[in-house]
């Protein structure tokens, strides 16, 4: 019999019981322990745990972890508490790569098909019809080319949206236009009609979408940010949108989450806030992930892909 | 040199200009003139008028009319007004099928990732993800199996959602479970969690959306009407949103267009209103068919196929 794994995360109750179950459930042969309920002697002998958005001192109580497998696909900030002190695996989950691309696809139609412009028009009780733009004419940028990023073009591109996507290295990726590398990420601004954020966080991402870079988009552009918050500059991207330079941003994703009441985001015409629900991570399909990655890891002690940590992702 | 080609419509200027201008460039071989410019001798030798919601006593100044063009899709106007006085061909348009294609799309993600919750949610600062839907456990009711409703239902399937295509008689699509008859509506409506209506106004379909088949769907359920405002019962559907029974509405169609600016639609808090902009004509792709059109019937006397005064479309 294995060493127990324990589990442990910074959740409200509901949510700890429901990945507790759905976890189990999917790994029977397991014995899934809260971390606060294993004692020191059963805490050294574990070799794995399963995390979400954990608490580091709770974590330090595990002396002789293999490896820790994250609920989420984001790592940012358990690079910034852990560092390199134990690998880290990040839920790489094809559901949730299907999730984000019908996302992306769904708030690019709400800004083509002018949405924020008629729900603005019908609080005004104005009937204003507007030209139609076709997808063929309206160009996306697409920043972030990972498993996301390659789902997302595909349904753009399926949509009639001409795609430019951007990655840090150069990548070839049928059917888009693919740049890279600082010159890579002018060009797309200077030519999307919308460009859609999905970067993870890392020392180079952070404030990449800065005012300099936001005055690079072309007039009335629309931004969509379905990563992190802090790779845009918000108060850059609230003057842009202030003076009209840039038409609407849908932003899923705050520098503080959940976005502070007071804030003033809530209020702004042109922003439309969503609370980090682009792509929810869906229990059943993450836990089945997270099952096999600890199988294979038992039957031959092969770890699955771990983060980076000098990339941070 | 064939007789000249009368155009007539109630159109502000700026759109007959444009209307002329591109007819004019799609099929130069022709003299395509104002019918308000036409005299008595010019107006007896036009055998085809293309017209845009024209004057019934404006018509009548062609006596000898083989038959004529409209430039919009919908025709129940024109056998109301004309009857079987002269031949009607209306726009087929592919392009407006794939435009058409796309709102039903666009519009079914914004019920569907609750777009109108959201902006709900933000309107009073609140920070509330919900459960996401998977397109496969959210069935849409297509009414309407035409042109527009074959394009739309292979969207709505190709992004995953299950569809249940209703028609007045039996047809068979492929990938759609399709049903036909007061019966089959009845099992689509107690079953689809969002019904999209594309169907022709006709005495049939006048008022088909009343109260007891509202109240056939699902609790919550949702409904876009991309097709004729009459086909609803606009006061049954308020009481049905007002009660919670269903959750949403996204109206492109009234009984009078534009909307009165004093109709407490614009107001209701589970209505988007939408200028009839589903599925704008293009006058580019449509100056096109309707010449080609032209030249058919110049080349070899053949109509295309014209509206069916009984059925109405």
């Amino acid at each position: 019999m294995p060493p127990p794994i324990a589990f442990t995360g910074r959740l409200d109750a509901a949510d700890e019981s429901l990945w507790l179950a759905t976890l189990r459930t999917a790994l029977p042969e397991a014995e899934i322990r809260p971390l606060r309920e294993l004692a020191a002697t059963a805490c050294a002998a574990v070799d794995i745990a399963i995390v979400a958005n954990p608490d580091p001192a709770e974590l330090a109580r595990l002396p002789n972890l293999a490896w820790i497998h994250s609920l989420w696909a984001g790592a940012e900030r358990l690079v910034a508490e852990l560092g390199d002190r134990v690998p880290i695996v990040r839920l790489v989950d094809p559901d949730l790569a299907r999730v984000m691309g019908e996302a992306v696809l769904a708030w690019t139609y709400f800004l083509s098909r002018d949405m924020p412009a008629y729900a603005q028009a019908q609080r005004a009780h104005r009937w204003v019809p507007r030209p139609y733009r076709s997808p063929s004419t309206t160009p996306v940028g697409l920043l972030g080319l990972g498993t996301l990023g390659q789902v997302a073009a595909r349904r753009l591109g399926e949509a009639g949206f001409p795609v430019i996507g951007w990655s840090r290295t150069a990548k070839t990726i049928d059917g888009v236009e693919t740049v890279c590398g600082d010159t890579g990420l002018a060009a797309l601004l200077a030519r999307a009609t919308i460009t859609v954020c999905l970067l993870p966080l890392t020392p180079d991402t952070r404030g990449l979408l800065d005012a300099a870079r936001l005055a690079l988009m072309p007039r009335g552009a629309a931004l969509i940010n379905f990563a992190r918050g802090p790779i845009v500059d918000t108060r850059a991207l609230c003057a842009a949108l202030d003076t009209g330079a840039l038409s609407h941003a849908v932003l899923d994703v705050f520098d503080n989450e959940p976005l502070e009441a007071t804030s003033p985001l809530w209020d702004h015409p042109a922003i439309s806030v969503l609370p980090h629900v682009s792509a929810p991570t869906n229990p059943e399909t993450a836990a089945a992930i997270v099952a096999g990655n600890i199988r294979r890891f038992w039957a031959s002690g092969t770890l699955p892909g771990t983060v980076d940590i000098a990339r941070g992702y």
